[in-house]
């Protein structure tokens, strides 16, 4: 079995695309992995921003995870039509295109694409750092450890998606089973205590207030928990991964996510009140995560609490495979519209779109290398993205129903008409919290992004216009070409190049380049003998010899003046220049020949001339 | 001007080769420098074998270096022989290889060939060690004040002939006439004294003699001083360099430094005795070089003094430059014999061996990084190589007198065979000296090179039996190709592609590779219309369409394995590949479109079929 077909699996007919396609328990893993993990610290981003107030904080995590959970609900509903509306995959890019217009698709697939690249990056080091901070002793080789991780989630991604859908079930899934085990017990005490159960862990104290509670911060502590909602986006642009009935399985997909999503929040909420939990400083020692503190105070720290974190940072750091799923498809379908280069486009050998995946791999990659594994920083510049999607997507949803009418379209309308309002609500809220911690180069990275797409698709619009659709083949005007050959010497080569050329056309011109030092009398016997005699013979169009001489003994700049004159010479015929070439068996043999083959033809093509059509005669040496 | 002319000067036409060819004057530095700056070490290396004797080493340094001035004069008068006898150019190879047989001559080639390079390395390091001797503060900089010379060395080279003369012409001059005078007085000064002259700095006491005489010992230091001896060889070598009357030039030329070198070694041999001067250990601090202590006792530490030892280190490091005048010329002849690369042979913009002195500076730069810029470890193999060449070429100087007879060819049987027998016996003696401090790698190095030369070789006539030579042009049976158009849509670009096929030839088939997406029927219609509808019009025959199955979406494979099967079908005929190709105007734009032209051309030449040519139908994007 050949190497890549024991890493890659071998490739998959075209005709096997059905069976590659995905249901519900599968899609939940592998579109539902980022939006699950953001359960792992969403709650405690936002719990971080309230810990100046101290105690206080618990009164106010409540309600801030509250209005994240109404703002999921209202995510719910809206790409739920979303979905409906687009059975074949209805990302923001597509919506927002389809009714607010192209470049209004365009900003939302960039602010896509900047998102999707960014998750990858923090996904793996976010991951890698709770691996660390577990095991100290790693600590030297975190980027080492992220580079492995995204190449292991690269090849399995290239495999195929049913193949990442196995090897990302196991960990999603006992993330949540294990997760939702513990909720269940800690809420289950809760209530048998009142209120106010005894933790088995006891968690750190919490800090004294340092400052009042404002709007301010609680709008802060809003748009950091939003990082909780990420991933909402990924099934509706995936619509078309799904088996038939396609929206069917979406929905139920869509479903299952956000309810284990919201039921993971809400639970964590909870208890975070409950045990009294706080967000400790992640840049002190004893840092422990709020996850961590919770399962302490619920289970203590036994067995289970070790599988349940290690669930938690597996799927933090397999996060990264929803934008191996999502990248793809929104980069083809952009490429698709000409604004991105075709090679997104093509299937790959396991028919996934493998050119996304590398490009992908290789961004974040160079991102967590240039990060040194550590991408904190990156972090604030998350959910901008996003947000931004998301609120084009249901703005393009309102123009949608608008457009489309119908009995139902006003419920429609409202519906996507509060997720957009609320969303973009977020989204301002998110860039003014946001700005000053980095999100500004979001803002700059997404204009250049759009320029990139005008330029790719100016350069595309403009091949077709040259190149043309068909049209009928028009054979008026089919001179044979003028043929050049340019000879050194006379040999079996040459000779074999010299009958193609009188095939080809009447008008056969050997050039020979003549360095001054040789006697030109020889070869002009020679060619008389043996090439003019013969054709004179057999009755075919005696071939031309020009000799053109060269002083400064070179080859290419005087063969390729000639030929500019054969040009002039005949204005309205193609010139096929004969390039007869020895092609050696081994790459070592190549230093004992000159390479005036390889310099010839670079020269032509750096001439750039349409008329000039080159003719390679082959002559292995085996 | 353009960059390359600023560097290396303008292109020198073929035509004022003439001009290019030296005169006695510039003959001396250019082909005597490697032997006349040997006089600044020679005797110093011949002294230090003998330091174990202490102050009796006095005693012996005089018939030793009388020893080696006895061969120098056989060397002389048998090298005059060879210069009359090949007067476009009598080193070792060609006489050895003319008289002895052209293994014979490649084993005095190879010799050769490694001298010269090992020259070029021990040379340029020996002068930069003298220089850091003097300026400890540029010890740091050893490797890359090397490589700075070895490239100024390279560029002088690249400029000519002409231009190396005036160069090196100087500080050679300037050395020899310092050294001269220096000698001059030390010589007056000691006969004043009745041989006991005071010097003017003293000379360090010499060491208490912790060793006998021994005939071994004798031998050891005679081997060691005919490393002054080396660069005679030099001038036969080059006699073609020489203007006319080349013969006379050479003679003159080498007369002039064999005498300068043999007047500078008596002198040093009789000032070193006179002053009681001996060798010092170099890997001690303080160290003086012989030629330093000598120029200390003569004029003292002044003004002379440093002109002196400056011109004698400027000397040393570029005595490196006779193996750039030799080796090219060398490795030509050799490549002439097809024994080495043609490149070889070809004459630069500046009329000299561009490729060979690249081939030399890229060598020897790479055994300088190797030995850090010290190649002291490198001196012991030196005269080997040399001494190797002289015996191979006096030896086949005698067969040549024995060949041509004569009334005078007895004399020069003599001569030659003297200069035969002792070389040869110097030889033995080097060798069994030197072989374990080194000297065994060179008799690894010599064989691996003419193994080099045999498969070179045997390349060379193997194409030569598989290309021929000339011989009359055969028109029978040159039926039309069988043209092949790989198409994946119908555009302008395979209009042109078309409408040359259908010129070449009436059996034109275009390959459509189907990937198992698209929809055949549009495009079955489109070829119907745009492409069968029109030929048949025009009268012209009709291109056949090949449709290819694709199930695993590859192009280039299917395509490649539907060219065999054509290739089955039509046994005796050339199939032409027409490759339409769209050449971007930018680099970056080759981003934006799939690289199948490229990939289909490497895959028609990985098949090496001599049956298959290729046709490029380029299409600029301006």
């Amino acid at each position: 079995m050949p190497i890549l077909d024991r890493i890659l699996g071998r490739p998959l007919p075209s005709s096997q695309e059905e069976e590659q396609r995905i249901g519900v328990a599968a899609g939940i893993p592998i579109l539902g992995l980022d939006g699950l993990s953001s359960s792992a610290y969403g709650p405690e981003a936002a719990l971080t921003v309230l810990m100046p107030l101290g105690s206080l904080a618990m009164l106010y995590i409540g309600p801030v995870i509250l209005i994240i959970l109404t703002l999921l609900a209202i995510l719910y509903f809206s790409y739920r039509q979303t979905i409906a509306a687009y059975p074949t995959g209805g990302g923001s890019y597509t919506v927002a295109k389809e009714n607010l217009g192209t470049w209004a698709g365009l900003l939302a697939g960039a602010a896509l694409i900047i998102d999707y690249i960014l998750n990858v990056a923090v996904g793996i080091s976010a991951g890698v750092g709770a691996l660390i901070s577990a095991v100290p002793g790693l600590h030297d080789y975190t980027l080492t450890i992220c580079l492995i991780l995204l190449v292991l989630i690269t090849l399995v991604n290239l495999r195929g998606v049913r193949e990442s859908a196995l090897v990302f079930g196991i960990p999603t899934y006992a993330f949540v089973t294990s997760l939702v085990v513990v909720l269940i017990i800690g809420v289950g005490r809760s209530f048998a205590a009142g209120g106010h159960p005894v933790p088995v862990e006891s968690p750190p104290a919490l800090p004294a207030g340092i400052a009042t509670l404002s709007v301010w911060l609680l709008l802060r502590s809003f748009a950091s928990g939003c990082t909780a909602m990420t991933g909402v986006e990924a099934v509706s642009n995936g619509v078309n991964a799904f088996a038939k009935p396609a929206v069917r399985n979406a929905h139920h997909t869509l479903t299952a996510i956000v309810l284990i999503l919201a039921g993971l929040l809400a639970g964590i909420a909870y208890l975070l009140k409950a045990y009294g939990i706080g967000a400790m400083d992640q840049a002190k020692p004893g840092y422990q995560s709020a996850i961590s503190q919770i399962v302490g105070a619920v289970v203590g720290r036994g067995v289970f609490y070790y599988i349940t974190i290690a669930a938690a940072l597996s799927v933090l750091a397999l996060s990264a495979n929803t934008s191996f799923a999502g990248f793809p498809r929104l980069c083809r379908q952009i490429a698709e519209d000409g604004f991105l280069p075709k090679a997104f486009g093509s299937i790959g050998r396991r028919l996934v779109h493998t050119f996304g995946i590398m490009i992908l791999a290789v961004v974040s990659g160079l991102l967590l290398i240039a990060f040194g594994g550590i991408t904190d920083r990156l972090i604030p510049l998350f959910a901008v993205g996003a947000f931004g999607a998301f609120t084009l997507s249901q703005a393009g949803m309102v123009a949608h129903w608008r457009r489309v009418g119908g009995p139902r379209s006003r419920v429609s309308i409202l519906v996507n008409g509060v997720g957009a309002l609320a969303t973009g609500l977020a989204l301002i809220v998110i860039m003014v919290a946001k700005v000053v911690e980095g999100a500004w180069i979001i803002l700059l990275l997404i204009p250049l992004l759009m320029i990139l797409f005008y330029y790719v698709k100016r350069h595309y619009d403009h091949v077709a216009a040259r190149i043309g659709g068909p049209r009928p083949l028009d054979l008026t005007h089919n001179e044979p070409p003028v043929v050049v050959v340019p000879i050194a010497g006379l040999n079996a080569i040459t000779s074999k190049a010299l009958r193609f050329g009188l095939r080809l056309s009447p008008d056969v011109i050997a050039v020979h380049i003549h360095q001054g030092q040789e006697d030109d009398r020889v070869f002009l016997k020679q060619w008389n003998d043996d090439i003019e005699a013969p054709a004179r013979a057999a009755g075919m169009p005696i071939p031309k010899l020009d000799i053109v001489p060269s002083p400064y003994r070179q080859l290419i700049k005087p063969l390729l003046c000639h030929i500019d004159e054969l040009k002039d010479r005949y204005p309205e015929r193609l010139i096929a220049v004969i390039i007869p070439e020895m092609v050696e068996a081994h790459w070592y043999e190549y230093l004992l020949h000159n390479q005036r083959a390889q310099w010839l033809k670079a020269g032509l093509v750096g001439r750039r001339d349409n008329r000039v059509v080159t003719i390679n005669i082959p002559w292995y040496l085996d």
